[in-house]
């Protein structure tokens, strides 16, 4: 059992800063660069949004060129997305930099951007911002860093983990940030996971893959939208392990770490989610399929009239019948049966006789899950989420 | 050219009221009748939930049956959905003693019902409202009746339009209730559309289905989506004409105006979604297909990212990208021209030089057009909707 904790310690051989560039105009911090002091094996997922920012065109290139990396740097304020060939030279520019006051091949670098889409990146403030992140590199940036890449997040997301590789004591540590919630709205997810294990090329690939399913891809911000999603795995070997792989010992301790630390970070931006008050677990079981199920518990999570009602304390599960009947899954009204936490709000698609007070208890705790089970078969999805308040509105009227 | 006015005048031979009979706690109205003094011919459309009222069961059963009816009772505060055989057994009651309270058959009634999912209809309340109903029907009792559908509605939506049918006068009136605005998010829509014209019983549903779907289904309330959506046309033939079909004098008269009260009802329902601020035209054109067309406006239409922009008059095109980036539309992020009215904000992709307070004026404005030329094709799609203000989510929060 590997233990996660909220907190940004470093893998061995990795570095981190934060600075305020100025791009943000409240003069929060909105720069961060993660360094790792040897080539480090990289496996990433990038959006599949048909706009893509320059920096993911870049580094897509770059992760499949390569495999490798020496780190990255990344902005918040401006998302480099909708900037044409400008953008690229200014993705590419801005990678170059960074490297190059760290000592590095231009090219070792990899850049991130979140923020506003459509304008052209300040470089006049990236280039001083880099300068001072270049500087400003500790073993113990893990923390700085992590504010340095936050938008509209109320707080930092770190996670960390130590496990045993043949006897070598590994890290696994992750910094991300969410925001926007909803995945019809989707703000930008960037996550950085870092390990000073040494691991083997395309076993950490497929792992990556399988953890970014069973994290950022169940959340309802969804990994498929913004145009500037990027989610990076990299491994430095800093450790002096034996290469990890599949059946190697250690590998199922790292998975563990790697998965919990995903896992970790994903459910925290739903958490915080923009002008989120609770944290909602929502499972569909019973359904026809794994698709189906994925299908129903997406259009309960992502309908505005089921977030509402969880944010007025308001167990409306006519709401989450509704959601379901126009999703995709296959539903048959006469059993479906749905449970806030425990306890159950509808059978066979009619309301029980728990106390409608009953139910409100559980929608007035901060977190509380939501099943409904579709009495089909044997397909069953989660997805987390978070309720929606004015104050979501409010924010993204800005 | 058939005049649209927004009165609720009724056709001849038709009568309705309004009242309340205490479903809402409010005290407002809640109940409507409308009734014809012969049968009328009927087409009608139904939601597409998988979940559906027993109302909507009742009606699509008896329209299919008949084909004829009398005329429609309806309630709003309790919606008859997720309510089993017994939802059923009050639904066919309601309707029954609507119809004997005015002397016609059980089954020449239709029954609609709007509000709270689960629960049973008040039959208690629903009874004695019937009977003052049945009593109030007048000949000017159309607006009194707009009253009793509305639910979160601001304000009553009534249309009407007068033409000629081969030398005699006939009228087209419509009342619709529209509320819980975005797509995703979806309230009952309900649209009763009464003529005192003849029709031909095939070609009306021809027509309604024409009409609905240049109508109900433009508006980012999605007719297919709620457990209780019904729209009907309703044609008693008081007015004395030669039935009328495609090619018999007047028909072109009778399909502008049907279509233009269907198309007042539906936008009127955009302009008072619930918390609405805005009126917003979202053109697609240049898409490979209709359906790119299609899909790529109901991804502006509903993203919550680009309403909230509109409501914070903020000429955000990066978000309108985005939406049509994740659309099932076929985007090529280099061609895409975005347009607030007839400003050009984005050109292939790219920010103009547009000065964003010239874009921000457009965005101030009550009514404005946002338009994508994704310059693939000749698909054009058009959809209405509106912004999306702090007041929608707590209206959705009780």
């Amino acid at each position: 059992m590997v233990k996660i904790e909220a907190k940004a310690t470093l893998p061995k051989g990795w570095r981190a800063a934060g600075t305020a560039a100025g791009l943000k105009a409240s003069g929060a911090a909105d720069m961060a660069m993660l360094l790792s002091d040897r080539p480090a094996t990289v496996a990433a997922t990038f959006t599949t949004n048909q706009v893509q920012a320059a920096t993911v065109r870049l580094d897509r290139a770059r992760v499949e060129k390569f495999g490798q990396t020496r780190g990255v740097v990344v902005n918040s304020g401006q998302a480099n997305a909708c900037t044409g060939k400008a953008g690229m030279r200014d993705a590419t520019d801005m990678a170059a930099w960074a490297a190059k006051q760290v000592g590095v091949g231009a090219e070792e670098m990899l850049v991130c951007s979140t923020g506003r889409i459509g304008v052209r990146l300040d470089m006049g403030k990236i280039r001083p911002g880099i300068e001072a992140l270049a500087k400003g590199l500790r073993a113990d940036g893990g923390e700085e860093a992590a504010r340095g890449i936050m938008t509209t997040d109320t707080r930092p997301k770190r996670f960390t983990a130590v496990f045993d590789a043949g006897g070598k004591r590994c890290r696994v540590t992750g910094l991300a940030k969410g925001a926007g919630m909803i995945e019809p709205c989707m703000g930008t997810m960037l996550a950085f996971v870092m390990t000073d294990a040494a691991v083997e090329a395309r076993a950490l690939r497929r792992l990556w893959k399988r953890a970014v399913e069973g994290s950022f891809n169940r959340i309802s911000v969804d990994g498929d939208r913004s145009t500037n999603d990027s989610a990076f795995l990299m491994a430095n070997g800093a450790a002096g392990n034996e290469p990890l792989r599949e059946g190697v010992a250690g590998w199922e301790a790292f998975e563990e770490a790697v998965k919990g630390v995903a896992f970790s970070l994903a459910t925290e931006m739903a958490r915080d989610g923009e002008g989120a008050s609770k944290f909602v677990t929502v499972t569909v079981k019973g359904a026809k399929s794994a698709a189906d199920a994925e299908a129903g518990a997406r259009a309960v999570a992502n309908s505005m009239l089921v977030k509402t009602s969880w944010a007025g304390t308001y167990p409306n599960w006519g709401r989450i019948m509704d959601a379901l009947g126009y999703s995709k899954a296959r539903v048959r009204e006469d059993k479906v049966d749905v449970f806030y936490d425990d306890l159950c709000a509808a059978k066979g698609g009619l309301r029980t006789d728990m106390p409608e007070k009953a139910l409100s208890r559980v929608l007035a705790k901060k977190e509380f899950r939501v099943t409904a089970d579709l009495h089909l078969g044997k397909g069953e999805a989660t997805v987390y989420t978070c309720d929606c308040t004015e104050e979501y509105v409010r924010i993204n009227m800005d």
